[in-house]
């Protein structure tokens, strides 16, 4: 069994994550420049998450490159992984509309944080299919960038409750370290 | 004909069915964890439909897996097990929305049960292009799953004008025997 | 230049235009079956849609099983033909919502004639890529199907304004002829 | 590493932004032609970002034709391009709502001019990882079109704000002045 139809299915689920996010930003009545300021929270958490779901789909990319097989459990593993990312529009949308209130701030970092561990588990029933010498085992290795993100996930949710600016500082450096595909696993591959 | 065409259409509605349920989920104006607390049976719903939605694909993913043909009227079982579960996230919206009142419980299985109908219908249609002694053929045999089913479905229906409950854990149980991919198949093809 | 985009993309749009129709069908707000019943023409105007749009997924996909190069001509005829198909859930909200009355009925009736036209069209353009003996062109033929299908939109579309269940009649007419799947192309693929 | 799944991921993400933008077309409460009157500034504009969209999708087909690996730096390139392609349903709702105010104009051209700039830094990615002398540099050479185009729109969002028939007027001609697919792409490939 190919990676084939696995990387269809998550590339549809992803591309329409991302497209429907936007139909949060509802169209203003008013025709003028000041019509849209309102919106601006709502666009700001609209660019982090379009930002956060093309690291998801890169690194995806990346990961089914490394792969040869999929099993019943990498297909479950999946579609968890697509479930909590399915769920970046409500927050986003959420996070957005209020401004970046405390409660908006600090689910749309459980979520994250969800999405985070969803792809870690990903990881490892990949690596449970491939050989232990394979590409992609000897390219995720000790995984530090992917435990670096759920521990500045956990440190941004506390935060968002005392100093939500604190959060989305933490939520961005997330963003910021993944936004270079995942090296490891190219430089690997191209040996 | 392959079967290329067939999978990439049902990935985009699949993946377009899964992923527009989420709207239903419509974003809270409070700005307090509160403020979600009406959204949970809604929640509750897009999970479970989530999953079940999950549990077509994956079946179709394996049944497509082992067919190696397509033919007009296969194509239209396939439209036809699509447009039932086009209406999933009607139903879900309304059973969550309503806090599973019976009569949206009741539609939410009848919906299941016309999917679980279309589905067996297009294997029937699939057996009749493959080989008698195909993979498909040995694999499917006498589908006590489907049957299973079938049968809890219609207890479902019945037990929602009555004890609502009952009609939830019958379509969760239906859910749980499915949720492992169909092994079956798996197993016929490995060999 | 092969055919695997131009049915990748167009089995995308596809795959949106049907599924965000159901869109139109509001979730109501009561719990009980009364409730459902203002949804009836809706309904009827959803199933004759996801069939019209199964036809046409159906039907692009023989031709272009039966093409093996694209130009940048009928690369735009295939984004004409999904432009007007991309009006369909517009025209059948619009008719559902109003019971059938006679301008959204025409409407409907328009947007259908000029799909027609459109996949007309794209016939044309994909036979000037295509041999004058080739599978395409020897299964196309006469085309009494596309032509007869133009004579009885114009016929629904006049008779809408007059005797409105004539127009219904004329759509569901059209749909039944073309609900098999062109089995011209499918006869001479198979010598 | 291939550029299928980058097409694959990029025609699901347009697919779905030109499909959504029907969704701005809200359906009239009438039942007679006058309902459709107010909705004809939103059915031009839709018209006009459909043509738009079609152009970004045809010119993406072709580049990515001439192409024969992908890059990281690729991969952010091409969903940089699609994030500007992403805020086109938002500008063309706002545009035609507001029956082509100067505002909602001048923005439209805004997004228009970045998903150019976007489009011209994805070519110059891309033609790092191609050969100097290969198919897609000689096809591009001093890029004209996009030159003239980049101008056009400059022109026009300046000219939303004294003379709107003036910039409509320049962003049809960018749309005519591309409706031809990349002939000089189309030309070399075919050398």
């Amino acid at each position: 069994m190919t990676t084939g139809r696995l990387e269809a299915f998550s590339d549809g689920v992803l591309a329409i994550i991302i497209t429907i996010m936007v139909l949060e930003m509802k169209v203003p009545h008013g025709a003028d420049f000041a019509a849209l300021r309102p919106l601006t929270p709502v666009f700001l958490s609209y660019v982090l998450s379009f930002i956060y779901l093309g690291i998801y789909w890169n690194n995806h990319h990346h990961m089914m490159h490394a792969m040869h097989r999929v099993s019943g459990p990498l297909l479950w593993a999946n579609l968890h992984l697509l479930f909590w990312l399915s769920l970046v529009p409500f927050v986003t949308g959420w996070m957005g509309e209020n401004h970046f209130a405390p409660a908006p701030v600090a689910l749309y970092g459980v979520v994250l944080l969800m999405a985070a561990l969803a792809y870690t588990l990903m990881v490892r029933v990949a690596l449970r299919i491939e050989e232990p010498d394979s590409a992609l085992a000897r390219a995720i290795g000790g995984d530090r960038k992917g435990n670096l993100s759920i521990a500045l996930y956990v440190i941004g949710i506390a935060a968002s409750f005392f100093q939500v600016w604190l959060a989305g500082t933490a939520f961005i450096v997330v963003a910021l370290i993944w936004l270079i595909p995942d090296q490891r696993i190219e430089r690997v591959l191209r040996q």
